[in-house]
């Protein structure tokens, strides 16, 4: 399984991922899901792949070779709606030749989210489906999530905003992160994380957070007493008093 | 969409169900997914009920409607165990007769939690799968989930155990739907609920909350407001300092 998000905010970009894979509880694996084409001052490109990893390799090896020769390439479109277009079709294109083999039990869809900056365009962040088609994020819609996303998800909702800091957007990936885990086996530490401040075009963080990162060990202790603290300080149902309970009797009660 | 949680906990049982079924966007119902079977001072059982509504009321109805014939029912067994064998093999009837019209694209299946207390034994709690067949719960997993489960999982996980006083796990379980209320639209209020203290054979609580219910919109209010001056309270990790970032080039940065 994976877990990757990433946000659009008014301070720049978050990029998020697990880099656990599985093909059956024996076959664990770790692989980076987060890929970058950077041309310093010209644009920042990153990619996070969910789904069938044969399909999402191939679909990141592709754009790769096809950097400087001339087909239209990760370095030559000249929007991000364009390099979203690309990458659809590069999708397209690597289901259709692995499926081709006819209709089979095997699921090679996978989804991606695409995020950057183009030099001359704002940051934008797409999310594209296994059909090849995507969708653009929004300021009332400014993150996307793909692979094992619902553990993780309410705290986003609650939290985080397009006007959300960057640090605090960070922050909360990383809660999100912490809840997604702790539920699901097959997603799985390291962490890889890339933040971009607009038009920066430069990471202003880019890193691994392993078991052993102390923010983040700090971080999901806080989390997990503060959360039984705020359990503890809310008042709770008074279940002593006299209820309305129906009348208990031998007939069945149904609604 | 249902969601439905059930605790065995050291004072009792705690039962809550959602209300709304959907068969598409525009086909939204609601129906009662909480059914009881009483005896007083003999027997206090609850059903609650994910999945094809259709097979979850016909299994309901053969229950009642044998309920004083010579068959084996859920007024004569003699153990929860029993009484789960019963209910699983009457789920199997209905699949069986629904589904024999060879294989469709409907999915008759349903799963059920039998929760309760039968005198001389302490209550107990088991979770029916599609296939009839049942899992009990246990000190170290004291809870049930059914339906949209994820949502709502990272809470209890965080802060119930098998010695969570009855108040806090009704309040716990109360949070648990919000969250997945709020993801979910196919889950929905009003919410049932019930809940037993050990070797009592009535309910201590027993009611529907509704948009209305004052101590659930102070506690949703509550716990949302908590959440934020949490994140709020948390330390925000440090972006400023100069990071490792790698060296930016012009080829491609693949893990």
């Amino acid at each position: 399984m994976t877990y990757c998000v990433a946000m659009r905010l008014a301070e720049g970009l978050v990029f998020m991922s697990d880099t656990r894979t599985n093909a059956g509880f024996d076959q664990i694996s770790t692989f980076k899901k987060m890929h970058q084409f950077n041309q310093p001052n010209e644009r920042a490109l990153t990619l996070l792949s969910a789904g069938n990893l044969a399909t999402s390799q191939s679909i990141m090896s592709l754009l790769q070779k096809r950097i400087g020769t001339n087909l239209q390439n990760v370095f030559s479109t000249t929007s991000m709606y364009e390099t979203a277009e690309l990458v659809g079709r590069t999708m397209r294109e690597v289901i259709q030749r692995d499926a081709c083999g006819g209709p089979r039990m095997v699921d090679f869809s996978c989804s991606l989210v695409l995020g950057g900056q183009i030099l001359g365009e704002p940051p934008r962040l797409f999310m594209i489906y296994s059909e090849g088609n995507f969708i653009e994020s929004t300021r009332e819609t400014p993150y996307f999530q793909i692979g094992e996303s619902k553990y993780g998800k309410p705290i986003l909702d609650r939290v985080m905003s397009y006007e959300t800091p960057l640090d605090r957007a960070f922050q909360c990936a990383l809660i999100s992160f912490d809840s997604t885990m702790k539920s699901n086996l097959s997603v799985g530490m390291p962490l890889d994380v890339s933040l971009y401040r607009q038009n920066e075009l430069v990471p202003c963080y880019a890193g691994r957070i392993d078991e052993h990162n102390e923010y983040f060990q700090n971080l999901r202790t806080a989390w997990h007493s503060g959360l039984q603290n705020l359990i503890t300080d809310l008042v709770p149902p008074f279940l002593n008093a006299p209820q309305p309970v129906a009348a208990q009797t031998t007939t069945v009660t149904r609604g």
